[in-house]
């Protein structure tokens, strides 16, 4: 770098992750008289909260993703870099890239969560989870697929399983996908097929609690499952998964268990702290909570080192109420930008008083038209609440041509019901669904189709 | 089926393919007194002529695909089949799937073409083609990770190779390719980078004839070749590539040889048929081109079996001029509504005379507001053929949202020289791009990152 002299003396801060947490800090730090490298194994920030669109087939992954290094040009202070951090040295103040290093005066670590199956991690194949642009069309290969094998099965047990879509979890997620896949069943594709009738499909939402949307005030859960009810989802509650083996999952109700036959099985359970969480305890000493996530200071450093920050859902913030923050998008903006700010405060000899979570409310769509909205003193349901997610989440997209082709689809799709996004691709996507003597397996990765490609 | 005794008596008509030709042919037929089953290995109809869009970040799958039962879900007496063709058997009318067997009465053939690697197959991983929607994602992963790993070489003599990008061909899609790839480095790209400058990307375009675009008059392909060496790409022509080996190409132009170390290598450079030419060849005694095309009569179909026909990039049609017509849309579209309409005729006992290619003229874009277009007798170079390609292209999408979409991103696109769609995905995506020792090496897909995803 020409102006490596000057930038030597600055004060580097280190953002490990370019999700809201890690971006929301260095366009904060934009402008301040810092040097930032945003470090993330992605090229892209993503919208998670629309991730579940895109698995269903309304939204394509580039609507809701925005290139890091497009966000942030304008930021001549920063740097982007397409890296993984492998481990810290907080004595050397130094992050461990893969095959290089560098060396930082703050360090900010918003990497985030990951599916979290309890113990049970061999189900993941069977039952994926929604975190990555990689899982969303992974979900949307196996739903799309499972119709196109129920219209070519002939024996009517093998068909009912691939018109089984089971959704394990019943929070935003989860809610989220079991209405979006009955639109789809019951709406968008009931003109499709000719040898199955699309209506006929099980979309089972199960949940562990006593109610879905568990965070929320029992009113809206209540509406919730009136809503999802009316859509044609069966929702069963105080339900525990005890196995998930050969398409099948086993159900324990009470005393009660059953085993349903699905071939779509779609994980929204649970999650548990990013790898970094365990470096972070080697190396700082931090106190990690239950699923791994740090337990972080007032001003959300780690205990001990005041110069190492944990943001977004990796952290474990219990100061402002008993109970930790929730793992959603507005806690991590805040975050970043508390730190961001914090940062500039500091390097002027100044400081901040704790990290308060400014709560504007929970939004959790559950079909056209249909939402549930908790902002505080007013709790919402129906077209209003639909109305104020689409808006709130349209603000929230990240770069202008985004809101554009994201409203443009939704325009479009709320008067057409038609869903542009229903491809299913990936190398498997190739291959045909072979359907084995026992009838529940799932489709084969081998293609002998090479040729003809 | 419950009607399935009136379906019965029906003439079947079976059409193998759902690409421009297949589709086509399906729609003319949807309300002819016949029953249509259209086969197809992916769920979606691709407009091709846009896939170096996908490859390059400016649209996304979505935007040029339709599925395919979306479009045919008003025919009701058409059905869609995501299944594969894998042998055909003429004297009891069938054909093969995977797992089952299906009657016609009538068979259309239209899988197209694949690429042609002329003997040298093991190139195909370096120097990867462009036909399918994994191919246009792979290339974009290419294209953007080769910027993302120069930013972080140190070595000089790697950083020239990952900013070389060779593209073997330059009929349209090689034209396509480069002059996209040269907009990505020496416009969009330019202020996203930091250590080094997107500038000094060197973008060749190597073709073996002594022109580019030989299929157009020699005046457009010498404005194409001025307009793309105004924007940065490096021509040359009369060169072969005998080898690639090592991301490096060996190039022969005469006599002269060259060693250009590049990492990313595109083949734009030839086509062979599809496997069922092959198929057909056995169980038909059909002729086959030199690239294993179907050589038809003059109304499509294979001579000695006038209930097959054979349309689209895969059929070798050479009655209306000495040269077969090219693999272009146009031609498909227009081949498979003559058999659509030959069928309808046939069943009231009438004929069509021979088909007839109604030429409308061809175009190749080079970049923002350049382009060329042949139409007969009107050579247009320069924003108007630009102007002309975008509202052909548009025109021809299948579906009303897709021109919605594409026509708004190209908009977007126009006024900002944004691209939206410059994603890292797919599963070798997580890893970072490991720079051996020999310095030419490409992204490993093993990943360690598993645990912090």
């Amino acid at each position: 770098m020409a102006d490596g002299a000057e930038k030597q003396s600055m004060h580097r801060v280190v953002i490990v992750g370019g999700g809201f947490g890690g971006l929301y800090a260095a366009k904060e730090l934009g402008r301040a008289p810092v040097q930032v490298t945003l470090i993330d194994k992605r090229n892209f920030h993503l919208f998670q909260p629309l991730l579940y669109q895109v698995a269903t087939g309304t939204l394509s992954p580039a609507d809701i993703s925005s290139p890091l290094r497009g966000i942030l040009s304008n930021h001549k202070n920063t740097q982007v870099l397409l890296d993984e951090v492998v481990d810290i040295d907080p004595s050397q103040q130094k992050v461990m890239l893969r095959g290089s290093e560098l060396e930082y005066d703050t360090l900010i670590v918003a990497t985030g969560v990951s599916h979290h199956y309890f113990g049970n991690d061999h189900w993941k194949p069977t039952a994926p989870g929604l975190k990555t642009v990689e899982d969303a069309l992974e979900m949307r290969r196996r739903i799309f697929m499972a119709f196109e094998a129920a219209e070519k099965e002939t024996d009517p047990n093998k068909r009912k399983a691939w018109l089984t879509f089971v959704i394990v979890g019943g929070g935003p997620t989860g809610v989220e996908l079991a209405g979006a896949i009955a639109e789809l069943a019951y709406k968008t594709l009931k003109q499709d097929f000719r040898t199955i009738n699309t209506t006929e499909a099980q979309i089972l939402l199960l949940e562990g609690m006593d109610r879905i949307l568990p965070p929320y005030p029992p009113e809206l859960s209540q509406k919730a499952a009136e809503s999802l009810s009316k859509l044609g989802v069966t929702i069963r509650t105080k339900t525990l998964v005890t196995n998930i083996e050969n398409n099948v999952v086993t159900a324990k109700q009470g005393e009660a268990v059953e085993e349903i036959p699905a071939q779509t099985i779609l994980w929204a359970a649970g999650v548990k702290a990013s790898a970094m969480g365990k470096v972070l305890e080697q190396r700082t000493g931090a106190t990690l909570d239950r699923v791994g996530r740090v337990i972080v200071e007032p001003n959300l450093s780690i205990a001990g080192h005041p110069n190492i920050y944990v943001i977004g859902d990796l952290a474990h913030y219990a100061h402002s109420d008993k109970t930790p923050l929730p793992g959603v998008a507005p806690v991590a903006i805040q975050q970043g930008q508390y730190v961001a700010r914090l940062i500039r405060e500091r390097l002027n000899g100044q400081s901040l008083p704790a990290f308060q979570y400014a709560d504007a409310g929970s939004l959790a769509v559950i079909g056209q038209n249909k939402a549930v909205a908790n902002l505080g003193h007013l709790k919402l349901s129906g077209p209003l609440a639909w109305f104020i997610w689409i808006f709130a989440h349209i603000y929230y997209l990240i770069e202008f041509d985004n809101k554009l082709i994201v409203m443009l689809q939704w325009g479009w799709n709320y008067f057409t019901r038609n869903r542009g996004a229903r491809l299913i691709t990936g190398e498997s996507s190739l291959v045909q669904v072979n359907v084995d003597s026992e009838g529940y397996s799932v489709p084969s990765d081998k293609s002998p189709v090479e040729a003809s490609r």
